[in-house]
């Protein structure tokens, strides 16, 4: 139910392919367990995100939100606010030049800015800058709003009923659903010997990233520069200078630090334009940062899912029919994506499928959120495959191996670069000690220990356009320029990395410039576990590009044939006779040049083959059958994600995919209030992310490496959502197995366990 | 007597020559009077240069210098000033860190940061960072320093005495003569009918740009951040990295804005390592700019030249001899250049000797300024022509007519690219009203009229390495990546301008990115009129590479050849049918990719010819015969720089080298105290720069386009030092022409006037 406009960027370049580049085959720093290069600033403070921004003169903004699910606007008076001290600008839908269509690039039906249909709670309704950020807030309590409260649906249900309250011009349904099929299901239905069905939900997730979302907006004449606390400069780029009707030349974005997104930082936001509107009427640069409370109800979150799904399987295990309907809410306003995605395609299978559906309703809207959609299509699917495993007498890892495809079925039967999916399982059960662990004895007693399995793939892997450029310059240090900005995951890091690898310079001497529109060159959004497997062969290739003029450079003076040296750390040497050697420094061609420049681009995808991370996680519960309560007592990741770049921020990514997870499966809901439709749990002492005391001590990652040497220049696939798409579902089909009852609607609370023992003991 | 190193990048950049551009024919943006694209930016205010920038936290410096012309430090008490009040961090020789060498990359013998050993007046004694630079400025006063003062030498003859003070080990000869031959000069002689022979001298100028130099410093961790008012943030980039000992990946310069320089801004300052170092023992950003009369002293000037000059012709004015014998002075620290090299090879000639000598006095230091050098070879060289003429009775255009050059005698007699000289003589003839003006009746009265004229050529017109990037956007906007400074003359309209030409895409539409080593590409340093010719080329051939992108992917769009289309405004066209068209929007393979890149590096300049610059200046004065007193009346610049790339810049580069000129000519003149060694003029009240009432309303600018094809892809040679290398010599060949008397003193005062017409009255 959620967008994936910015994974759909990966089409080749046509104009320049990369260069040919050997798989690496030992590498010195790749791999390697690297500290984070901006460490020391990230924790010293001394990292300047957006949100600390401080401008000469600068004014600060609050957005006045719709209190109601849904509401039109009769009358604004905004009189007494203008009079409030410190105010120096009020924006409404009748100011001039704020009605602007949004969103402009992407959503149909279109709205506006201030639109006067609020069809949730949090749409804008008005803005306010003055001198401090407390004479905004108090203005905005002094500007009067007549509303026409309207009436509001929050369900899918709701949304389809006859004469429901309708959001948008034709209808609640966002679109026809989406149906996939392939085979006959009937007859993979009657060829079963055992079928599976049952229907799930997962509730609905907010994003929660440490800075909240926010822009500071300053212009030079008509130049408009904005810090935006962003995963995507280019994006938002886009976006401003089309909703301003000006030049993406006369618009700077810069992004630089920022403190998570999970991707409700990939677009432009509305408070962007907002603040760039306000500083333009006020001559003045305007920092316009929502509250917490703003972020729970109006940036994005992981919609809510049910989901119905069929299996049939031989006794043997073999799958001879899924089946796998979804239907979901993005909300109030457009938001589409494929939930069944992986039901189709991470296990063979002839006859399928699948069917997707996304109706309106008056609540937040949906946006990318880790993974999305792949989560709670595991969350579905895989607790299915346990209970289709149990319904066979199979372990659950077996059944899974038994099915392991080696193509995309779902994409043309086209084979996968690598698929690490069966070792995943084997490593990761090893690991996890699964044999053991289902071998054990139950123990006595109220605490009840289970273990479960779930496997899992990401569909999307990377691709161009990326474009980095490498400088080297005349001492042997570096510069490294890319577009790309580092969304808490260490992009920074693995990106020097993969420069200091190919130029074997050290990554403190590596300067960054990232993230900046106005210096760095075109990359999509840091998102869809992209970044890696996009950026990462761009910088590769500008750094061999660099290489190949070095080395080029130093055969004129060595007066060897270039195919004979080799860099090898400060030092270009010949490769027959290890004496002959010239340190970098010391290549006068260099000197006269002063600077080498090495431009890489991200060649296209293999053509006719399909780049696919795949990942197997393990959970370990303890189930306390008095109260109800779940504790996560051990996880396991196997991941197959290529090669790891970095491997302490690949093992620090999915740990926080692991506790991603365990927020989905235990204690994350964005609650809304049936009476007024509104969220109330929209802060983070009722919104429940996992704290230290809900994560497990023993987690353990286990990077399964297929060698791919296809996918792109670095072996790598992207690790940062297959880190979180299969661990909820382990921790169900854990739950399952210590207390046997299926939990099929998320988060798993007490209060939910409570009811399902209660259930248990009436069937009992 | 100045240091041209930075015309010595000029090499082949052997990796990447320049794609195969065809001149240009027709042009529909270069050329054309175009207003600066940062005009509002500039005077608004809203431009920010380096001395506005603001800090949080940030500390402001203060150097102490040494009052005396000559001297060493005995010892330093900063106890006292320790104690001020919002004193921070006191600097000399004994802190550590602080013995720094110096000028560390260029200069023998090499000195420190804080040498014991002052060799003039202003030498660096010590530095404070205080928290308002009024404390900083107290706290010096409060440093108590015992020196040793030293005798001292100011001139030439008084530094190669026997037994006078030594600045520096080796003795004040900087190097042996350097001496240049060609022929036989005393057979040219022999058979000249007509020899001319005279000494003449040109006063030291300060370059008084309007910005001060100076530089913020700020360290996060161990990378360095310097805001610097340069010509060059590459050369500054270096120096710093090579003081502090640091990575250069370390260490980031960025310019951006600056108020001028003239050359005195093209290396790096020991302020800015001040700054650097105070700003790391503080751990705070530290501003460090220099008071007006630092600037006058301490940041260099055009050295003093004494240049005895002989000229042998023929009746008919064929030169058979040219002899050019230069000594000076760069002042207390090493700098030199060849003053005699326009005397070699402006004019055709068989028999040639110069010489060039440079020695240390106890002055401050040359620095180059705009032409270094050649302004007082003109001055000689040309009176001298002048002087020859009326021996021969010639005019003394014609004189200069009939010894026209087609090739460079001094470089081997390679041919020139292009030379316009004699155009220039013709056209500004023309222009001026030569021949009227000579024919005239001499008016009476004690206001003599006169004429004069002077040819010139600038001894280098740029060359690589530069590299330069352009960005198309998706909506066929525009950014422009260069490291080159703006430093006053219109770097960006006419950069914009090349990419506008190529691509069709309007100067509004085109963002800039420049002068900053973190984020742009690297180049020389702007000066030496090198960048228009050595970065133009760069940006036309990445604007180039954009376009062939850019028709590449329509091509594939329009299903039509890519040789058949051509990009026209912001459409692609075909040059068959011109029906067939998209527009640059509507290219879907952009849309795609987002940003197309172009990266282009200025090629190797043509092999075998020398690409040259020519001016020819014509002077209209009134000379008061009873008061001395000399009006310049009217000036005509006839230009030989190639095409022009903006007229409109052109021609005000080339009325500020004619108001320069004026300044050579008429009024400025750095006066050292002989009882104490010290400037008695360090100010802007007595040192004379020509003010609005100096300058004649009736300047014009001639621009004779030579139509060179092989300069570079451009066909542009460089503007800013040939637009006044012969202004001043233009002038005193007018006085001569309208008194009788011939200045050989530069400036042309008042009182130096009336004790010519006392001599003259003498001889009577």
């Amino acid at each position: 139910m959620v967008e994936l406009y910015w994974l759909q960027g990966a089409v080749p370049e046509t104009t320049k392919p990369s260069p040919e580049m050997p798989p690496w085959k030992e590498t010195a720093v790749v791999g390697k367990r690297v500290p984070r290069v901006d460490g020391y600033d990230r924790v010293s403070g001394s990292a300047v995100y957006p949100r600390d921004i401080l401008l000469p003169d600068m004014l600060h903004a609050a957005i006045l939100r719709c209190p109601h699910a849904h509401a039109k606007v009769k009358k604004i008076d905004v009189s007494a606010a203008e009079k409030m001290p410190g105010v120096r600008a009020i924006l409404t839908a009748q100011s001039p030049g704020a009605d602007i269509p949004w969103f402009p690039r992407r959503d149909k039906p279109s709205t506006s800015i201030f639109d006067q249909h609020l069809r949730c709670e949090g749409d804008e309704v008005a803005a306010v800058a003055a001198d401090t950020l407390l004479q905004a807030q108090d203005a905005l309590k002094a500007i009067k709003v007549q509303y026409e409260e309207l009436p509001f649906v929050l369900s899918v249900e709701e949304a389809l009923k006859e004469g429901a309250p309708v959001l948008h011009e034709g209808g609640n349904r966002v679109a026809p659903p989406a149906v996939y099929e392939r085979g006959d299901l009937k007859k993979g239905l009657s060829e079963a010997d055992a079928v599976v069905e049952r229907t799930y939900t997962t509730a609905c997730e907010i994003h929660v990233p440490m800075e909240v979302h926010g822009s500071v907006a300053k212009w030079d004449g008509n130049r408009l520069t904005v810090w935006d606390s962003t995963q995507g400069v280019f994006a938002v780029h886009e976006t401003v200078a089309e909703a301003l009707k000006i030049p993406m030349a006369n618009v700077r974005v810069i992004g630089h630090y920022m403190g998570g997104g999970f991707g409700s930082k990939l677009e432009c936001g509305k408070y962007t334009i907002i603040a760039a509107l306000l500083a333009k009427v006020t001559a003045r640069p305007v920092k316009l940062f929502l509250t917490r409370e703003e972020t729970f109800t109006m940036t994005g979150n992981r919609p809510p899912n049910k989901m119905s799904v069929r299996l049939g399987a031989k006794k043997d295990g073999t799958l001879t029919a899924i089946e796998f309907l979804s239907t979901g809410t993005g909300g109030a306003y457009p938001a589409s994506a494929t939930t069944s995605f992986m039901a189709t395609d991470l296990y063979l299978c002839p006859n399928v499928k699948s069917s997707d559906e996304n109706v309106f309703t008056n609540a937040g809207r949906a946006r990318p959120f880790r993974a999305p959609g792949f989560p709670q299509c595991a969350w579905a699917l895989e607790q299915a495959m346990d209970e289709l495993a149990a319904r066979l007498g199979m372990d659950p890892v077996e059944l899974r191996l038994k099915n392991i495809p080696k193509t995309s079925q779902r994409r043309g039967n086209q084979p996968y670069t690598s698929t690490g999916l069966a070792d995943c399982l084997r490593e990761g059960a090893k690991a996890f000690g699964w044999n053991e662990a289902r071998a054990r004895k139950k123990p006595d007693g109220p605490v009840k220990k289970g273990f479960g399995v779930a496997a899992s793939l990401w569909g999307y892997a990377g691709g161009p356009p990326s474009t980095v450029i490498v400088k080297l310059f005349s001492d042997g240090s570096v510069n490294l320029n890319m577009g790309a900005a580092d969304i808490g995951t260490g992009t920074k890091t693995f990106m020097s990395m993969i420069v200091s690898e190919e130029l074997g310079v050290p990554l403190e001497k590596i300067q960054i410039e990232h993230a900046d529109t106005g210096t760095t060159q075109y990359t999509a959004p840091s998102g869809g576990s992209k970044t890696v497997p996009s950026d990462g062969p761009a910088a590769r290739a500008a750094a061999w590009e660099v290489k190949k003029k070095l080395l080029a450079l130093a055969a004129e003076e060595m007066k060897l044939p270039v195919e004979e040296l080799m860099l090898s750390g400060a030092e270009i040497v010949s490769t027959k006779d290890s004496t002959k050697k010239l340190a970098v420094k010391a290549v006068k061609g260099l000197e006269r040049q002063q600077v080498l420049v090495g431009v890489g681009t991200r060649g296209p995808n293999p053509e006719g083959k399909i780049v696919t991370p795949f990942a197997v996680h393990f959970a370990e519960v303890e189930v306390d059958e008095r109260t109800g309560e779940v504790r996560v007592t051990r996880l396991v990741a196997a991941q197959d994600s290529g090669r790891p770049m970095n491997r302490l921020t690949y093992d620090c990514q999915v740990f926080g995919g692991l506790v991603m997870g365990i927020g989905l499966a235990r204690t994350e809901e964005r609650v809304l209030d049936r009476q007024t439709g509104k969220m109330v749990n929209a802060n983070w002492h009722d919104y429940k992310i996992p704290t230290a005391l809900d994560v497990p001590v023993d987690q353990k990652v286990v990077a399964v490496d297929p060698g791919d040497t296809e996918c792109n220049a670095t072996g790598a696939k992207g690790i940062g959502e297959p880190a979180t798409i299969a661990t909820a579902a382990a921790i169900a089909n854990a739950v399952a197995d210590a207390v046997g009852v299926r939990v099929v609607d998320s988060p798993i609370t007490p209060i939910r366990m409570s009811q399902l023992f209660r259930e248990r003991q009436k069937k009992g």
